[in-house]
């Protein structure tokens, strides 16, 4: 029995990616940038194991065994032949896998855990079957398989800040993740992860791409026209450190991918009031600093994932709890030291009347918000040592009642991510 | 003493105006289409005294004076001059003016008083200098000098379907509107005007309009690329009477106006979360009616307004009604009979299992909706007779003392209104 053991973070698309240029290949219709999120706060661990003994190929998600979708057969099988074709057919690439992966974060929070998820299982298969960058076919193979099982998972595979290019190419290929800046550029920023409510659920992202580039004449036009242009923006906001440029490009592009899901037939909404409230709190919080301090992102759901720089962490963690607040004590996951409570001169200064005369009232919802996750700027996919093995030693594989195990060692780890979590 | 009166309704665009091109000219980015609505339900009602006896020139406005605007001055001043022009300056067109106005439905509910407003009182003013269509020194004029009071106007000059072409004209003296087929083409249209209620204040929609074409890229590909195809496709709809085209359009555009308030910097949301179930009710109701049987539209804020046909008027009212209730008995003011209770069957199909399996949570929210108005399509401007004047005869207009006068018999101008309307 062989054991491979990966990590991989989170990332937050900063230019978006909406729509699939070629549903087959998992192509976007345009580029994308995103920040790589720390693992201390969100992580997937993903073990691989294979040996002669076992029949079939099955996967565990938080210690549930799921059924082998379409996308993580083709994921297993471009590394499967990608595998035989480097090391032969006789290796270990012929075997059957058992995987079992686990989230350090709620899964159904709409916490992007499919990027997560594909760039760990992809990572964990290539330290299975020994591949790394030197075996690498073409340029950003390991990337375009990733891309395959979940478009965003190609960004995850690197720290930093990532740009996923749309390629050109007709297989496919080059529709791969390249990084712009390490996650040691720029050490200073933060992202605040808000976890909002949602009574509702929402469309799937696969879905909503599919219905927004069928129906909506404005994604048409962002992809082909707007998008080359704000990447280029974005890079060189990220190069330089830029704050300003960053924030305010971000801000601007989430809106208009949202904008784009509204002029979809029927429209998609993934914005609610709360998130609206918080884009408010955040132009409110610049207006009365004068300059871009935060900026607001949303993916395909209502959380917000704030952007800010170190110095100003404990003003939005603190407004953000003071506007949404719950009525147990809420969950902060945090690696930088917050107090909950914003001092009364930022408060003032939020609520001071602006130069038209119009008072601004800090929104109250309770309840709204569930939790918050602080974090920096973090690195890509690693290998984990074989003590980290989200499965057992080799004695305990007895195909017939894996499961079991696997759910008992999977239920385990999670328990110790959290207690490592809430520690800091 | 001379007194002229006139009425004039209200209109719902259908193909949406969001942007001026000529900030004093007030003309638009593009064209767009309305629906006139019927005046039993929403109207407004507009004198024009004047006689040597009066010192200044002041307005009233449901009972209360208001300060004459620039809008308003501009209006009165265009339409001065051209009385001038045409009676020459010894007439009445050189006296001042008391002008008293009044609407049938609350003004503070978005229910886009000033564009029946303005339309109103150049009608007034028409008919107080006794300038006709036949005067006009150029065509459209009545129409464009509306529509430098408040764009919208001009489309509620006419009954019936009424396009507002941009225009080419640097002096924008061909922007202007026309009809595209009167109130009497479509006897079978109605409108269920769904009135929302909405905790905050929206951004005005001049400084909306601003900021929005100022910032968003999305706006201005609207206007120039996609809107003029839409004018046709819904010119079209209209004059065969195509429910199907007339209503997916109108959802659609609908929708792509409120995508570019997204786009916008900071970002403008007029929809809120009960205008976002509703466009989700109405989506449901189509797909279980398998066509188009209602269509959605909102305006700078979250009332929704409902094209219907007459045949599923009853339909529509009573599922609006059942999902979102009132406390309180909701007034519902219709020209058709509507039992506010859904049949057994409709809530079944409604909330029938889709062909993906998927169950239909019909939404509901407790007062949300305030109250509805049932309309049909309506006419235009029309002139009063004297004893529907809304100031009283010439004996008692004391300079010093008028405001009492016009603010009693406003008050019991309106009060007569609304009793008309609650009988019907």
């Amino acid at each position: 029995m062989k054991v491979a053991t990966c990590a991989a973070p989170t990332n937050i698309a900063v230019i978006k990616y909406w729509g699939k240029d070629d549903v087959a290949l998992n192509t976007p219709l345009n580029s994308s940038v995103s920040v790589t999120l720390h693992q201390d706060q969100l992580r997937t661990t993903t073990s691989v194991a294979g040996g002669r003994e076992l029949q079939t190929t099955r996967l565990w998600l938080n210690g549930q065994e799921q059924p082998i979708n379409k996308r993580v057969a083709i994921v297993l099988r471009e590394m499967k032949q990608w595998a035989i074709r480097v090391r032969g057919s006789d290796s270990d690439a012929t075997q059957h896998l058992h995987i079992v992966s686990t989230n350090s974060f709620p899964t159904a929070a709409g916490l992007a855990s499919s990027a997560a998820g594909y760039a760990c299982l992809v990572a964990a298969l290539a330290e299975f079957y020994g591949l790394s960058k030197a075996d690498e076919e073409y340029p950003g193979q390991l990337s375009a398989i990733a891309r395959q099982g979940s478009g965003s998972a190609c960004r995850s595979l690197d720290g930093g800040f990532v740009a996923w290019q749309k390629g050109e190419q007709p297989d496919g290929r080059d529709s791969s993740a390249v990084q712009v800046a390490d996650e040691l550029h720029w050490p200073g920023l933060c992202a605040v992860v808000c976890v909002v409510n949602d009574a509702q659920k929402d469309t799937s992202s696969t879905t909503g791409m599919q219905t927004t580039k069928a129906t909506s004449p404005l994604l048409a036009y962002r992809a082909k026209h707007l998008v080359p242009e704000r990447m280029k923006i974005m890079e060189k906001a990220i190069l330089e450190r830029d704050f300003q440029a960053f924030g305010a490009l971000t801000m601007q592009d989430s809106n208009q991918f949202h904008a784009t899901c509204l002029d979809t037939t029927p429209p998609i909404f993934y914005l609610n009031d709360v998130s609206r409230q918080i884009i408010r709190l955040v132009h409110r919080y610049n207006e009365q600093a004068g300059r871009v301090q935060a900026a607001y992102t949303f993916d395909a759901g209502p959380n917000a994932v704030l952007f800010v720089e170190e110095q100003h962490v404990q003003e939005v963690v603190s407004l953000v709890h003071h506007c949404f607040p719950t009525s147990h004590k809420m969950t902060i996951k945090s690696s930088i030291a917050v107090d909950r409570t914003p001092s009364a001169a930022l408060l003032a200064k939020m609520e001071a009347k602006a130069e038209n005369g119009k008072a601004f009232n800090l929104p109250h919802i309770p309840d709204s918000v569930k939790m918050m996750y602080v974090s920096r700027v973090g690195g890509g996919t690693c290998v984990l040592p074989a003590d980290e093995a989200l499965v057992d030693a080799p004695s305990f594989w007895l195909p017939e009642e894996p499961a079991l195990r696997y759910l008992a060692t999977a239920v385990a780890a999670a328990a110790v991510t959290s207690a490592v979590l809430l520690r800091k």
